[in-house]
């Protein structure tokens, strides 16, 4: 058995980016008590979610708000995926997930892909693509647990992507995400179970608390789902956070007892990377 | 728009073959009072679900059970997804639905592309290739209004075969089905509406009834789904039928609200028939 101590923290986002780092440490305080292994973040976890807000907020790969959170990682001696921030790089703007381990050491990062432009009728109208530009590689990281895979919100819409994950030995697949009040209650929970189903993977989602007077209300909903789809874990709207063991042999029992990924058409279909 | 009066009948299955046409044809009579354009059937609807049964029940396409299913259609006017069948074909047996149109007129044939063998501690154990072969085509048929995508039961557990028959142009996926008490009320449901939503088509299920009397208990629940992910109905596990106008417009303006199609990384990763 390989137990994962795991954290998902549904955290208010203050207009104050460094506000932010207080806010996380007064929880990694708590959480390192608890003895927890990882700890997941939500998306823009230090920027109001607002396409005119991620210029604004963006720092450089390495900058101050980067090394308070790799600080932190260390200080309190965990896994963090550090939900999503903007990064600046260049002339552009990235939604991104930086991944930290035990010793502050950055193991990895996401660049959203996909990005989240919608028009819903009488619903929620957003267009990510107004500032951000779109990451182009798909990410597992290694831990001393096992491989882990971290997308973020509007990727995991997106089947071909949890299974690319997965065939590069994602056993988890984290992502920090902020569903809307149209998406959220219509997709969000559908979405965790049917990835986990299908590639019989532990998902974890983190979403920012629901803030009134935010332009963009967060569904919320941090939750955990097994490999079997079975909800662990899920929260309402406000803040605080959920704490899970995740058993990582059970994706191996999950996968013996249904072979899914073995009875896929190789021979008739094939998904691959270009 | 385009409505399809849609009915997706709860069958029992009864062991004499041609006892569940004698069936079919009391639903028929009561469908077509009520004008019904499509009709979908359950997987192995003439057949009890047993992998011993399935090469003694076999017939050859055009054979004396297809005769009678092709006359039904033609009787009463109307499409039908003609559920599954054991179909005998050289030496081999396939679990293939036929589907005809409102001449009698066989537009189509799904068998079944991926093979249910499973064996859940303390739940399911089942082998389906101990006596079926396996189907090697992505099926999606023509009718007048629009196409449809069909595969059966376990086919649908593979999000690449739903993502292929939409790439084909289905705007509904019709799948005969027949999960059982351990993986019915795990996933079943959660996987129309995820297909539903992750493609934006219509996503139809058609089971069996549960027969406390026989070897394999059908979950049952039949079910229709909206491109959103509505459950538009669902049936518990009685014989019975469930019916709904199914407006094809709104496959259209899911996709234009939400362009999740168009959105995939097509750049980056790619799903294609060898």
């Amino acid at each position: 058995m390989t137990i994962v101590k795991t954290a998902a923290i549904q955290m208010k986002v203050w207009e104050d980016k460094f506000e932010n780092i207080t806010n996380l440490e007064n929880y990694l305080i708590e959480l390192s008590q608890k003895q927890v292994d990882l700890v997941i973040l939500p998306e823009m976890f230090n920027c109001p979610y607002d396409t005119a807000n991620f210029p604004i907020y963006a720092e450089k790969e390495g900058g101050a708000f980067w090394k308070e959170i790799a600080k932190l990682a260390q200080k309190y001696s965990m896994y963090l995926v550090a939900g999503s921030v903007p990064e600046k790089h260049h002339d552009k703007v990235y939604n991104t997930s930086y991944i930290f381990n035990p010793n502050g050491k950055q193991i990895g990062k996401h660049r959203k892909m996909h990005l989240f432009d919608i028009a819903v009728e009488n619903g929620q109208t957003f267009k990510e693509s107004d500032t951000l530009s779109s990451g182009n590689e798909v990410t597992v990281v290694e831990t001393e647990f096992g491989k882990i895979g971290i997308c973020i919100c509007y990727d995991f819409r997106f089947p071909e992507l949890a299974r690319l994950m997965v065939d590069k030995g994602a056993e988890m697949i984290i992502v920090p995400g902020a569903f809307n009040m149209t998406t959220g209650p219509a997709h969000w929970r559908t979405l965790f179970q049917s990835r986990a189903i299908d590639n019989q993977v532990f998902t974890i989602g983190a979403a920012p608390s629901r803030d009134l007077d935010s332009s963009y209300l967060s569904w919320g909903h941090t939750l955990m789902v097994s490999p079997w789809g079975e909800i662990l874990e899920e929260m309402e709207e406000k803040p605080g956070y959920i704490i899970q063991d995740i058993d990582l042999s059970q994706v191996t029992k999950t996968r013996t007892e249904l072979p899914l990924l073995k009875h896929r058409r190789n021979d008739i279909y094939e998904l691959k990377l270009k």
